[in-house]
Formats: structure tokens, C-alpha cells, sequence
């Protein structure tokens, strides 16, 4: 049986046709256009769905289901997204609509969910039950899996791992209203505002040549380049991140236990400078230094995670 | 049926006769002793759960299993505990050791956990599906009940919530080795703390009056008195204890989105006077302020809750 995943995002939808080894058969993408009605996005999203069946030569028959990845606070119980702020979508019927078009059973769980999922059924976690995954990029994302499914909590907003509370005394003002969050620390965006800040007392740094003296170019990968050559400000600022990352590490550790805990996004770029001082500063820093704790990956399915963990979805399998 | 759990602490060893309504029939205790060999400890244990089956008036054919609540790292699976510091045990063997004097199932879990568990299903979270239980005493314990179940974490050392770091930059040292854990801000040990550091300032305080001047007499309950009698410096303390306590608890919520908190532990027994001022800083700084998130409850049974859910893992339908 083959299934359809649906990466829905706040400015493109992509879906793949998937088999049950979480490989991606075909795979195709629109602009969501966000701004229409919602039920216009739907019918296109449907439209996507059985056109990627048709190119792909299969038939209806041959597909289990379909899941869907969506930004925000999702239900998958009532088909509903109930909020999500970058399709300015609340309370959204998307099952309801998109089975005006498609007579398949349609599931639906937040995308940061099922790319957790796919990774570590799939991906880096491969025969692992319980892992949480997280992705660094102009925030952080979280999943949780527990017992080889995602657990998504109560009210459809749990591993809001960038939330994490992690200074409460003069912490950074993050946009979720709080300050202190953990992805002020350490997401794509607070690495280049650690870079952005050290620039303003150190114009001489590498960073800065690297951007030719212009400070709003500065990005994740322009630091990791400035730190590799030996620049002795982005080593500096680098450390700092990885501290931080570690920190925030350490808490999910104490609080999940996990298995594996695998880094994706965009600084996970990185690769192996990332990797190997975070792995060296958790052990430092790990509670309970005489017991086993969490393997430290990188994820493997980069942007395909999306549309195979939103398949995975259709199997039905894989929600607590 | 009935079952036997056991609260086995650093001090006492306590066990109990329950129903399947969660109800003690009948309990009874003994020291620990626990600076001996630990043969001797569990062969005192299988003695007292003997004693209470034969006082109670029961026959072994009444009970369907025993379950034991221990300090630290539990390994049901192997029947192990892995590490338990105030036993001063590593890798202990217990199960097979008390199988030797007792023919009945018998499971194992981490003191904390199946506490909260007991809370979540008998006590203060009845009904509900998934629940975290704090314990806010020398350290923060936590329980994590997902879908009714104990998590206890891949290498049974989940859910160590009092360790979630809270502040990564300058940070209160925390007798686990790392600085800014959340147990530094939001137990009663650092209620104790904030009332001894802010006297060395002003000794005038009524904190100081109601301990006849001496520092070292200074509980969380004296500082709860005073800040109710209006104390201003205690009245202080109290309010950035609860904003702390409440930002540990941000972070949960957005971690875990449970559907119940259940606060127990020393602290507690402030009643109202916590738990008011408590869910207000907690609504002010919510993530999702337009969705539903967790309910805030004191825990309703006490000690009790260690020997009950003890007894609940001998029904073999509590761990994940």
C-alpha cells in the first residue's frame, strides 16, 4: 500500500507519494497563496493530491491514505487546524473540505510533529522508541516520540521545545510574548544575533569581511565559516551557541530521557563542528554521569521529512 | 483483587494493602536501615509485606502482585535499581532478592513516578489521560503520565523536571553539578534560601521575628506566614518564588501540553495561597493564550500517593 504526504507551509505545499519503507515515489509542489480563502488553498491542495496520483501512474486504489503536516495547533480528532498563525488559519475544517474532493481517510498532525516522526522511524532514529527531534532555524521546533509515536499533547501545542524557559532573570525578549525562551539562545536567528552584537564592538572580525562590512548579511553559515578559519570572535560566539544549545539539551535529557535526540535545520549544516563540541559539552554537563543517556545525531531526511512523516500519518499508526 | 505497594524511602519503608478503587486497607511501616547490606534490607521488606497480607486478615491468594516505589533509577524490565543515592545502592538486584521469600509478580518504579501516577489516577487528576505531577520539597520531583501511564524515560531516569535548566547565564549552583536547575528557584529549599538571603539584608523582617531571630529556623512555612500577615519582604519573596515556580511551569506546559499540573510537596500546604497567585503569573505569560492549556491542582493524597501507586504497577496497566 502506498500513501500521500502532504507538507503544508505558509508558502508552499509539497506532496509525495510514499511507499511503506518511507521512500518518497513522487513528489510534487504548489504556492499555497495563503492569503485566499481557505477553501480555495484546499481545493489546490486537493487538486495536488490527485494530480500526483495521476502523473505518478497509480490509481485511487492503490493509496491507503492520505496525512497531512500543517503549521500550528493541530486536531487531528476533528480534522481541524485549530490556529495557525503563518496561514492565519483558526479553527480551519480541512478534513471536512478536502473530503468534498477525495475519498480517502485523511489524518493530520503538526509538521514539526511528523518530521520528528520520520526521522526517527525513518531517518537518524531508525528501531528507536523514543526520541525527540529538533530543528534550528529562525526558531527552534520540537518533536516528541514516545514508544515509536508522536505525542503531540493535550490541547495539540506540546514540544514547543523553543520555549523552553531557560533564563528567568533577564532573559532575551522572545515573540511568543515571554523572554528567556530557548530559542533566543539557541535558533538559527539568535546565532546571527550573537554574531550581529559582537560585530557592533568588533568591526574587525571575520564575520564582518565575510559580509563585506554590511551586518545585516550576516547568517548561520557566515559564522560557522568565520569560526572554522580561527576567527577568534566567531569561535567565541560559536561556543557560546553550543553552550547554550547543550543547556537547553541537558534539560530535555533530564525531562525525556530520550533514546536519541536528533538536530536538524539550518545550522545542523554544520555537520560534525556542530556535533562534536555539543556531544563533548552535554557529557559535561549530563546528570546522572555513571548512566547511560541520549545519543546526539544529526538528522538525515533534510526537507523530505516533511511529506514521509505526513504519510506515515495515513498508516494510522503512528499517533498515541 | 487486592495489591501491595511499597514506598520504599531513605528512611522507612512503608507498605500497604489496596483495592482496585485506590483505597489503603490497611498499612504499616518500618526503618529502613539502609547502611546495611541491602540482602538484609529486602529480606526486612518481604517480612513487613508478609506481616501486613497475615494482620490484615488476607491469604496470598487475595493479592494479585506487589509494586515497589523506590528512590532513584528503576529498571523494571530487569527488576534493578540502577542507582539510588540515598540508598546508597547501584545495581541492587532487589526483585530476584525478594522473590526468594515471596512467590507473587512484583514491579518496580522510580518513587516520584508512581506518586504521581496515584495523584493522576486517584487523586487530584482523575480521569485524565495525561498529567505531570511536581513535588515541591528539597529538590522538585516530577512524574510524567502520558495516555494514564508512567514515562519513566529510555534508562529510567525521566522526568527529572526539577533539573530543567532555568537559567543558563549566571545561574544558581545545583547540588546535581550544574548551574540555574529550576529545583534552585522553585523548591522549598530555595523558598528557605531567597527568606535567609533577603534577612541578612533586613533583619527586621517579621520572617526573622518568627523564628526568635535565628536564620536557621527559617521553613517555607514561616515564610508563607508572614507574607500573609503582610510582611513586605516576605511578601516579595513569596511573589518571585511563584513567578519562578510558574515559569518552570511555562515551560512544561509548552513541553508536555498535559491537561493537568498536579503541585504536591512541602510548598503545597500553602494551599490557595500558592495555587491563586500561581495560575494567574502562569496565564500571564501562556504561549497560546487563545487555546485551552493545563489545569493547575494541589495533589490531594499526600503520602498516601507513594504506596498507592506503588500497588498500581502490580496491576501491570500503568507503564508505558
Amino acid at each position: 500500500m502506498l500513501y500521500i504526504g502532504v507538507d503544508l507551509g505558509g508558502t508552499k505545499i509539497a506532496a509525495g507519494i510514499v511507499d511503506e519503507n518511507g521512500q518518497i515515489l513522487f513528489k510534487d509542489s504548489i504556492f499555497t497563496k495563503s492569503e485566499r480563502p481557505f477553501e480555495q488553498v484546499a481545493a489546490d491542495m486537493a487538486s495536488l493530491i490527485l494530480s500526483i496520483i495521476q502523473k505518478a501512474g497509480y490509481s485511487m486504489s492503490d493509496i491507503g491514505g492520505i496525512g497531512i503536516g500543517s503549521p500550528g495547533a493541530i486536531d487531528n480528532e476533528h480534522g481541524v487546524v485549530v490556529f495557525a498563525n503563518n496561514l492565519g488559519w483558526h479553527n480551519v475544517k480541512l478534513r471536512s473540505e478536502l473530503q468534498k474532493y477525495i475519498n480517502l481517510p485523511i489524518y493530520m498532525e503538526n509538521d514539526a510533529n511528523v518530521a520528528g516522526l520520520a526521522e526517527s522511524v525513518f531517518g537518524a532514529g531508525q528501531g528507536i522508541k523514543n526520541a525527540i527531534a529538533l530543528t534550528l532555524g529562525t526558531g527552534i521546533g520540537g518533536a516528541i516520540i514516545i514508544n515509536g509515536k508522536i505525542y503531540g499533547g493535550t490541547h495539540h501545542v506540546g514540544a514547543e521545545l523553543g520555549h523552553l524557559i531557560v533564563q528567568v532573570d533577564g532573559g532575551r525578549q522572545c515573540t511568543c510574548g515571554n523572554s528567556g525562551c530557548w530559542e533566543r539562545y539557541a535558533s538559527a536567528t539568535a546565532l546571527i544575533n550573537f554574531g550581529k552584537e559582537a560585530v557592533l564592538e568588533h568591526p574587525d572580525s571575520m564575520i564582518l569581511k565575510l559580509t563585506n562590512g554590511n551586518p545585516d548579511g550576516i547568517n548561520a553559515k557566515i559564522i560557522e565559516d568565520a569560526a572554522r578559519a580561527g576567527d577568534q570572535i566567531a569561535v567565541e560566539i560559536f561556543d557560546r551557541y553550543i553552550y547554550y544549545l547543550a543547556m537547553g539539551i541537558i534539560s530535555i535529557i533530564n525531562a525525556f530521557d530520550p533514546e536519541v535526540i536528533i538536530i536538524g535545520g539550518g545550522v545542523s549544516g554544520a555537520g560534525d563542528f556542530l556535533l562534536k563540541p555539543l556531544i563533548e559539552k552535554v557529557k559535561e554537563h549530563i546528570f546522572y554521569k555513571e548512566l547511560d543517556y541520549a545519543d546526539i545525531r544529526l538528522a538525515k531526511l533534510g526537507n523530505d521529512a516533511g511529506i514521509i512523516g505526513a504519510a506515515m500519518l495515513a498508516t494510522n499508526k503512528y499517533l498515541i
